[in-house]
């Protein structure tokens, strides 16, 4: 489809945006088994950066607005690069998102794995 | 994934929206050859259901705002029962957008093509 080969994450954090939304959306329509749709905050994407070992390789001086874009841009990244399906993000998150658990934590916890399932972070394993 | 055979298309169009939104973003990125992410108005969808002679299915009622929620609705209950592909849905409405044309008339264009090659509208046939 699009060639985006060579493009950092960063550049591609505006495509991750609606990407992710969709993803998340489609997760916690899944868990919660009605339509819903919710767009994830930065702060809970930054932290599953953090989380996944992967502040050092965002650079030290980002922000929290900067180190979600830049998970955004890393999960659009796997996605265009056919790394990662829609269909088994979705699987990924919504593991994690349980009814009834906190959903800022449960949504970190998600997030962290997918990145880590999309080949980022230390191995690719959860070190949990 | 998903279950969400017998929802109607406006209790879909919370997952239409960043479904749409990314199929859009993509689409433009293509055409412009740089990643961009843009929101579809309301009132391109609506304009582009109403080409495609789906405003009566939709309801006679619907204000413009409804009729945009139904054209999220159904591109995502075509997506959601495989009748449609991102890579479908971007290659249809990059086909439309023109860098120099009217961006609001070719994504009108766009998304009423994209309606009746997902299966709605007048014999899946543009009629102009």
């Amino acid at each position: 489809m699009l060639d985006l080969s060579g493009k950092s994450p960063l550049e591609l954090s505006k495509l991750g945006d609606p990407l992710v939304n969709l993803i998340y959306s489609l997760a916690l329509t899944e868990v919660y088994e009605k339509p819903l749709c919710k767009k994830v905050s930065n702060s809970v994407l930054a932290e599953a950066v953090e989380k996944a070992g992967l502040r050092e390789i965002a650079g030290r001086r980002k922000r929290r607005g900067e180190l979600g874009d830049f998970a955004e841009g890393l999960i659009f990244k796997a996605w265009a690069e056919r790394r990662l399906t829609i269909e088994e993000a979705v699987e990924i998150l919504a593991g994690s998102l349980e009814p009834g658990t906190g959903l800022r934590e449960s949504s970190i916890k998600g997030f962290e794995t997918l990145l880590r399932r999309a080949g980022y972070g230390r191995g690719g394993l959860s070190q949990h």
